[in-house]
């Protein structure tokens, strides 16, 4: 039993959504705004969201998107087109309806009756209906195909229950658009735009994925086939970080995207969207947050180091700040994972220790304290927050490299940690899947017991379609479980499906799921 | 008279709003979107906002500025609080008042009447309530100032009259918010703001701008003090490129921003905003465009550079190809204006001649075609989209450098570009300021004998106020004309105003405006 007194109050064991509140909480990432289901997304948060996108933007545009801008508002005839994306997004939406206030004459203010629009228009919940009108002034020939766009938004979806970063019923994201010349091609991009998002929650945000097909049931409306990339959280529920859909000519037929092929006939396009929003951060929160807090990748913190000089408001001060300056300007130039290391001197008032544990709770990866006697002996005092307890005797478990020596070692200790975390995770999650299950009731046993945190499983099954596929589920609805995806890669399956007792197809992983 | 065939079919001399038109059509920056007011921000447009918010975003935060993300919704009771900002925004803006769509049993959609808001919500037309409702509950005492936030972010304010990027309903931005301890403190960081946009605009945009305050009249509502930058379109009016206000404690006291002091007493923190738009690429448009198009400053250009291989589908374009893309490898490793240099090397289908002149209307900084004549010879054909014309030919001026003569060039020849722009802009905004006029009469006439593009006059006030002021705007409105702004760091004016033949206090310019 470890002596160990971490630095939140709430353990994950104990109230993992409770930890989860008190993490945003205290790494300072965001706050309930007061307007329903919105946040506010504060420096340290927002700050993890501009590394993301710049380090998703570069990836999405070396495979030849450029990005664009749509308007925020969608007329309402727009989900009319399509009846089936009426029965899908055309429910919970933030709808304009007038476009001016007047006083009320009692000192209020009422939207002016007198200034009704004529068409409501809806906040966007997706673009595809607006990107697919553009498509369709935009392309002639297949000169203009493939078309790949992507545009950077707001995005709005009311929501009654809201979980920061995970369900808001506004929220960031990137939306991507394309559209093809052949199902072939548009296929191949969808699966190119999974392997981008794989690649980026791996790479970057070192959080382990399974890419793979959603079943029928789990299809974004419209959609031919959707691609999900899906994660383990700490308490064994998945988290679906990002998806890729293959639109058929579903959204073309509706939108009349058209092209002269070669051969001068007209055909109708294929078209693909896929998404990732702000809740890659709830994953990043939920994958790698401990007792201690936040733990931020090196690739996508903000800081990947931050300084904190033990000043007395004395003269000594100045002798202690150009020694801490010295060693950020010896950071800044050295480059870790392809850019430029980034250091912050926190020079702001307050007491060491308590700046200390600030900067651990909000995971910067690497914190260095400097005082009068560490500037005395040359060193400086060093913490990893993925190494932050020497368990033995329960402290902080600090090291002491001279400048010189953490200036030759910070690339590869950054390397280190972020290697590290993404191990750890994948560790853990392989851990936490269940192989082998070969019957519905094993499958049952595993989540009724009453066990926490039990993680995944791994199924065969027969892909049922229709009605066959809804009893099964209706069935693992029972157990609040749900078919996250179809992993791919994975060798043919040699048993029965434990839904339907067929010959099994393929492999499937079930979990309960945010 | 030249024999030059410009590329635009319409030329600034004959119909300038036309030829702004043309120029966003014809270099493909955008268009209209269908729904009202908004428009459809394009790869090349959105690549050269992309560049604007990169450049001054490390402005933003080389200022100490943190970025953060607030609600787009604001609920109308923020409106409500402050009278003043009740009269000064609260009229066209988007109000949302259901939060859900039903059918309405006839293959339609309506607002579903069993879903209206309570409190309805405005799209948010800039965000100081929001923001001050934050600022109560983060700021407690004299440590967390100065408190520096800023956000990118949609804004929309419903427009009756649009033109694209200039007025739009909904456009992009980016707003600034500060709390400080002090008048004087605020007032500083309101001039650091306004110096950071004129160093923008100059450094970056290469649009030369007088930086001043605006007149009482101008003031943004709830402002105690107003600053612009404002820059010379080519048809000789101004546009505002940019404002910093200093709210003075206005938005404090509503919004009940405190802190407590050293002393322990308890004061309303100074509120500052600032705000520079997607309207700043309306003003490169008009500030650098020619009858050829537009004409990008290489600090902000997508790609600097566009090679263009004249491929006829025959074996000998692989050669061609390798040669270019020999080229752009070399390119892309130097740096110019501390940034690596951008190349596209454009294998789009199409015939080079019109790849060129496409490029030319975009105006790409540099375009190079590469032939098979020019490769025998070991040469590339190098048009400057500054020097675009032989005036004596009439044709297009195109050098032939060899590779490495380029490469070695190609940062010198960047800067010449981006410097000559602005020069040439400057120059011309200068000769266009009419000073000396000491009377009204002069300014009338001026502005009355029919002639186009007559620019700015200079002209000494006695900086009226209130109604004496109230007078002053009317009569300038005769004459379809506005005060721009005071400028800064000019000398004392030793005549009398022109409009109240007091005493002059300080100048001011006058001038047509968008």
């Amino acid at each position: 039993m470890s002596n160990i007194r971490h630095a939140l109050t709430v353990k994950r064991e104990d109230d993992f959504a409770a930890w989860y509140q008190a993490v945003i909480a205290e790494a300072d990432l965001a706050e309930e705004s007061g307007v329903r289901g919105c946040m506010v997304i504060k420096p340290w948060g927002y700050g993890i969201w501009e590394r993301i996108q710049r380090l998703l933007d570069d990836r999405i545009k070396a495979t030849g998107h450029e990005n664009v801008y749509f308007p925020i508002f969608i007329p309402l005839s727009n989900f009319e087109r399509e009846a089936e994306h009426v029965e899908g997004f055309a429910k919970e939406m933030a709808v304009v309806t007038h476009h001016r206030l007047i006083g009320d004459g009692e000192g209020g203010l009422i939207p002016d009756p007198e200034a009704k629009l004529e068409e409501p228009l809806v906040v966007r919940p997706t673009s595809e209906t607006i990107f697919g009108d553009a498509m369709a002034r935009w392309i002639q020939s297949w000169r203009d195909l493939p078309l790949l766009t992507n545009q950077w938004a707001n995005v709005v979806r009311w929501e009654m229950r809201t979980r920061m970063f995970l369900r808001t019923s506004e929220f960031l994201w990137q939306e991507g658009h394309t559209a093809h010349a052949t199902a072939e091609e548009a296929k191949e991009h969808t699966l190119t735009m999974l392997e981008v998002y794989r690649a980026h929650a791996e790479e970057d945000l070192a959080l382990p994925v399974i890419a793979g097909e959603k079943p029928e049931n789990e299809r974004f409306p419209g959609a031919v086939e959707t691609w999900s990339i899906e994660a383990m959280m700490q308490d064994g529920k998945a988290l679906q970080a990002g998806t890729s859909h293959y639109l058929g000519t579903n959204f073309s037929e509706a939108a009349n995207i058209k092209f002269q092929d070669r051969e001068g006939g007209e055909k109708y396009c294929h078209t693909t969207s896929w998404g990732v929003s702000t809740r890659m951060i709830g994953g990043v929160i939920m994958t790698h947050g401990d007792d201690d807090g936040l733990k931020v990748p090196p690739r996508i913190a903000p800081y990947q180091v931050v300084i904190l000089p033990m000043l007395r408001d004395k003269p000594e001060d100045d002798a202690l700040l150009a020694y801490c300056e010295d060693l950020r300007g010896k950071l800044i130039t050295e480059s870790a994972m392809g850019e430029p290391v980034r250091v912050l001197l926190d020079k702001k008032p307050g007491k060491a220790a308590a700046k200390r544990w600030n900067w651990v709770r909000k995971g910067a990866p690497i914190v260095i304290e400097v005082g009068g006697r560490d500037m005395e002996n040359g060193v400086v005092s060093l913490l990893r927050r993925d190494e932050l307890w020497n368990e033995e005797t329960g402290k902080p478990a600090f090291q002491a490299p001279t400048p010189a020596q953490l200036t030759d070692e910070i690339a590869s200790m950054l390397d280190s940690i972020q290697a590290g975390m993404f191990g750890t995770a994948q560790t853990w999650r392989n851990a936490n899947v269940m192989s082998g299950c070969t019957s519905f009731e094993q499958l049952r046993d595993h989540y009724s017991d009453g066990k926490k945190h039990v993680g995944w499983v791994e199924v065969q099954w027969s892909k049922p379609t229709g009605q066959e596929l809804e009893k099964v589920v209706e069935k693992l609805k029972d157990l609040k479980l749900t078919i996250r995806n179809v992993p791919m890669d994975t060798p043919a399956p040699t048993g029965s499906c434990i839904f339907t007792g067929k010959p099994a197809v393929e492999w499937i992983y079930v979990a309960k799921a945010y």
